[in-house]
């Protein structure tokens, strides 16, 4: 696998991109993006599990199951199209046709997904008025997946791309994804908007397995402020350009493709918990030695998700006392007297906790090892051979300043 | 049921109460109390659900479980004796046998309790001096009682006592508590330390049930920071002085006693969510027209947990999309597109949403409402006959200073 690939949702064959504004946020913010594939392309998805379902999240539902194929997602940011009732289905509908209607495909063919406030109708004049200018600059370089990646943000500091090249029986396949997400993240389906782009040739069946397998393990795995959206959406898209034999089984190759696919959403995972919502680190948690995968992932996410915890890595104290007791409560079971803990970042590895009891550590050390930007809570339960990592952030000022008054 | 009884854990008959500053804080901070009664007690107690059980838990749990009865309580703030191993069970038992030893009754009649930063050893030369001054200066009047209610405070901004007086077949019967609890508060169990004390006679049996049963509706529908602690102690102790015909099955008079301590764990559970860490306001959410019980509640948790909605309260936003969205992600069954929103306080009552869509209210007249003291956010989900209520508060810059440098 070549990882460091550059060109995020435009770098397989075929996909152009562009991002503009449109004028939905202001007159200066991007906020309409296009994914184009010269080709029609197989569609996988994965969509959020909350009971309150944005409209765009219903729609292309019906579409990715129903529709032979794919071929372009238009994308706004600023409106989340989400609680707006039988008017924002039909809005949804609308998008599909304008952008069908410009490029020439049946509109059957254009998922579209929207993030941004909930509860208000999309500006439709607008819209529509950018599905009409976002083609006319489309281009598959990483200028224009640039563009589009940073027309999707809402409160992100930074877009999100990465992509990967495979070997399939000597041809070479390449994988390119961007997302967008920093508040609403938290671990349950795909919490945010992500998608990937893959000119690998494979069936229908195998393109949707290896997207819900590896987001079990990264994106489920995240978790900014413990919300999960109403519009998360993760939309896979192969047009089959590489030209490798195509994959149909579960050989070698689906292996390198589902571990392709994997590496894509475990980066953008981990790109968007370290933008959470005004956080100033990437917080990782690594539980080893648990008795179960499950009671791994328990633990790891709750220790993540610790309102308390996040706030001591934001003042970069080793309050190791926060972990173990969010340990406890996650619902897994283990032994309480058996627990090591260690920090550990750029700056250095160091024991706190011994058998759940505190070793005599440099303050000064753990302080230095949790100043850096990437900090990692390793909690060893000595109880058994599984594992999980979940991905977060800490909690600060900033989140409050975002938060308290978004909608202004 | 008289509500205005003054007095706390001092009002029922025979409970004496002290609290002073023993130097575990600092040389300040009243940081120790007792609360003791002239005739021994039933004794009642629910205790954290967490996994990792504070030493003074485990401890409690065998003697309430254990002893014929109990008749004093210590208790100290400033350090958890969390986490502690076997030396913090067995500073347990030298605390209990140090106040049975100066006060003159076996030491497993006397329960202990302990708040604060977790991992640290108590420091026990401090505590016992301590336990020897607290008795010299114990009373029952309700000087006494706020003393003991000021010195188990830990991020507390206010002391928290309420007490009430029944009528049990003509004979006046008293129930009182105080608690603390601001961070760390958490719907499961008991989330903080809680004593109550009556001079009711009753069975140990419905004494215990009318603890249990009541703390499910009220301290199990509280959250600060949806972190729940180690040390959640909930303590009820009956002497028997007010002198009624001992209640020994669920009759009028059993009914009466339940409410009285319902109404003891609801008002406490106000005062701690209304205090949580750095908030501003209380905020109360209410779920109506569930289809289930379980499901009003889990509704109920899932919205006052929130940080997005705690922070928007925060703001005085109306942002009633992040209460559906809380709603969504609860795991309760509802339909998404029938629900009603109103939020209401002493400046009025607004509906915001109607069938899970915004009506065109005053946003000036909504941020108003929402700039109050107590804030409730009232959503009927038009699916059935439940309802449910849970408490919490907004989420500031206050809680993350708080909560950034705890231990320093």
């Amino acid at each position: 696998m070549t990882k460091d690939v550059k060109g995020g949702i435009c770098a397989a064959k075929g996909f152009l991109a562009n991002g503009l504004n449109a004028g939905i946020k202001n007159n200066v913010k991007k906020d309409m993006a296009i994914v184009y594939s010269e080709k029609p392309c197989r569609a996988a998805a994965t969509f959020t599990t909350n009971v309150v379902k944005a409209a765009p999240v219903k729609y292309d539902y019906e579409l990715v199951h129903n529709s032979d194929f794919i071929q372009a997602v238009v994308v706004n940011s600023g409106v989340a199209n989400a609680c707006t009732g039988k008017q924002g289905m039909d809005y949804c509908k609308e998008m599909s046709d304008a952008a069908g209607n410009v490029l020439g495909i049946p509109s059957e063919a254009v998922l579209v997904a929207s993030t941004g406030v909930i509860g208000k109708q999309l500006p439709m004049d607008i819209i529509t008025a950018g599905i009409k200018e976002l083609p006319k600059d489309m281009a598959g370089d990483e200028a224009h997946a640039t563009l589009a990646a940073e027309a999707i943000m809402t409160t992100d500091t930074k877009s999100k791309q990465v992509a990967v090249t495979i070997d399939i029986d000597g041809v070479p396949v390449t994988v390119g994804g961007m997302c967008k997400g920093s508040g609403m993240i938290h671990p349950n389906m795909c919490t945010m908007l992500c998608f990937i782009t893959t000119d690998c040739a494979i069936n229908k069946k195998l393109l949707q397995k290896s997207l819900s397998l590896s987001i079990d393990e990264t994106f489920n795995m995240i978790s900014v402020d413990g919300d999960t959206s109403t519009n998360d959406t993760v939309i896979l898209l192969a047009n089959g350009m590489a030209g490798n034999k195509e994959i149909v089984e579960e050989d070698d190759n689906y292996k390198k493709f589902f571990e392709a696919v994997y590496y894509i959403n475990q980066e953008l995972s981990k790109m968007i918990a370290g933008d959470g919502e005004g956080c100033t680190c990437l917080f990782e948690v690594q539980i080893k030695g648990a008795a179960t995968k499950e009671d791994a992932k328990k633990m790891a996410k709750s220790v993540v998700m610790s309102s308390l915890t996040k706030a001591a890595i934001y003042g970069h104290d080793a309050n190791w006392g926060r972990i173990l007791c969010a340990m406890g409560y996650s619902g897994a079971q283990f032994d309480p007297e058996t627990v090591d803990i260690y920090f550990e970042s750029e700056a250095g590895k160091l024991q706190i906790v011994e058998q759940s009891t505190a070793t005599d550590y440099s303050e000064e050390k753990a302080t230095e090892i949790l100043s850096k930007e990437h900090v990692i809570a390793i909690c060893n339960c000595n109880n058994g051979d599984f594992e999980a990592t979940a991905y977060g952030c800490d909690l600060t000022h900033e989140y409050v300043n975002i938060n308290a008054d978004y909608r202004s």
